[in-house]
């Protein structure tokens, strides 16, 4: 079974504002251009632009042609970084490690990631907020849709953008369970804590626009100096 | 200085709302027809409706009138409310105890809430989850926007929907706080766990329609069998 024509233009769409090259505002060819440039109907063009509205990445407005509207993570990149200061203040956390390797998939990380993986791509990652190791951060991903990313390490700090850029793979969602826990004895070697120091443990799983699960990310939080802020109504 | 008159009708019609009396959905009397029945002009209807709508309780549709829009406590309760079983299923928390008192304001207290109440009305609970005492919180009112609210104890196991029905405060927003701590002394005995047990502390600012801070709660999450769940977007 090949791919609905309509959504190729869907995909070619998505990699274009991923890459920049479409940036938030900006105008789309008309659908005739459209379908001329892709070697599709104009039918094809406007199901995919319906398509591309309904997830919220464009917008057409009546006579004026159609925009991209989609916030990427590059554009709001905050969004999904909830971790603050006491004062609200943002501190980015730095790198202080990072290990890339390919591992068999737990059943959960199978159940839960895009395509169902039976391997995994893990990135571990340390990093310090003020100086201070405070974030101990494990990502899985599913390794058909990251090709050759072991090859790019050191990866960039904000993970999402580097997925944007070098994958098209736009995250729009994050859904997050947090409790509090005891530092595990791994958590608390390489952050430098006592073993059983009360941290927050965030399960996140982040959905892109084509609703695939595309990272899980496990990570400890030190809060001893930070707070999680998140508005909800 | 007295209040403004189209405020008097802005707070006739929440009122309306709060109460149930004009529920999401239900269309509002014209602009002649509110004049005439609040004892204002016309154009004074009318300042307060577009008010109304810049804050999102109602939407004006061109040639169909006005109709209620906003999503109060009573009808959307569970944004507010993001603790989960590990699988996934709501645990609404039983009360276990409440004391209800008026204390002296700390500066925080005083800074954070609307009025800048010297005095407050401290509502204490604790409640359990699956017959497990799970929860410890300190809400803080400012007693001018909750007059008897002493007298009125027991209170309702949802605080949002006794403001909205009682004092016509509706809560359309939640700005929180988390982190991750050990227990400390009084709330591990009012929770019987050990002094030190990893907790979650959630400091919450409830904010209404009106953009005043109407509620801070402290709480102290046990998070052993729960986890709080987050969606970002």
């Amino acid at each position: 079974m090949g791919t609905p024509l309509y959504q190729t233009v869907i995909d070619t769409i998505i990699s274009r504002i991923a890459s920049g090259e479409l940036p938030s505002g900006a105008l789309l060819p008309s659908e005739t251009q459209l379908g001329s440039d892709l070697g599709v109907s104009q039918g094809t063009a406007r199901k995919a632009l319906i398509e591309l509205e309904k997830r919220g990445l464009v917008q057409r407005a009546q006579g004026r042609g159609t925009f991209v509207t989609l916030r990427t993570p590059e554009t709001s990149l905050f969004n999904f970084f909830r971790l603050r200061s006491r004062d609200g203040t943002l501190n980015v956390p730095q790198l202080v490690s990072e290990t890339v390797t390919r591992r068999p998939a737990t059943e959960d990380e199978t159940a839960t990631l895009y395509g169902r993986p039976k391997e995994i791509i893990q990135i571990h990652r340390v990093r310090s907020v003020g100086g201070r190791r405070a974030t101990h951060e494990l990502s899985c991903l599913p390794p058909a849709l990251y090709p050759g990313i072991i090859d790019r390490v050191p990866l960039t700090n904000a993970l999402y953008v580097l997925y944007q850029r070098a994958y098209s793979i736009i995250i729009v969602r994050a859904d997050e369970r947090l409790r509090a826990v005891g530092a595990p004895p791994d958590v608390a070697e390489a952050l430098k804590v006592a073993p059983g120091t009360p941290m927050m443990r965030m399960r996140r799983e982040a959905v892109d626009v084509l609703d695939r699960v595309v990272e899980l990310r496990t990570c400890h939080l030190l809060t001893e100096e930070m707070d999680y802020f998140v508005s909800l109504s």
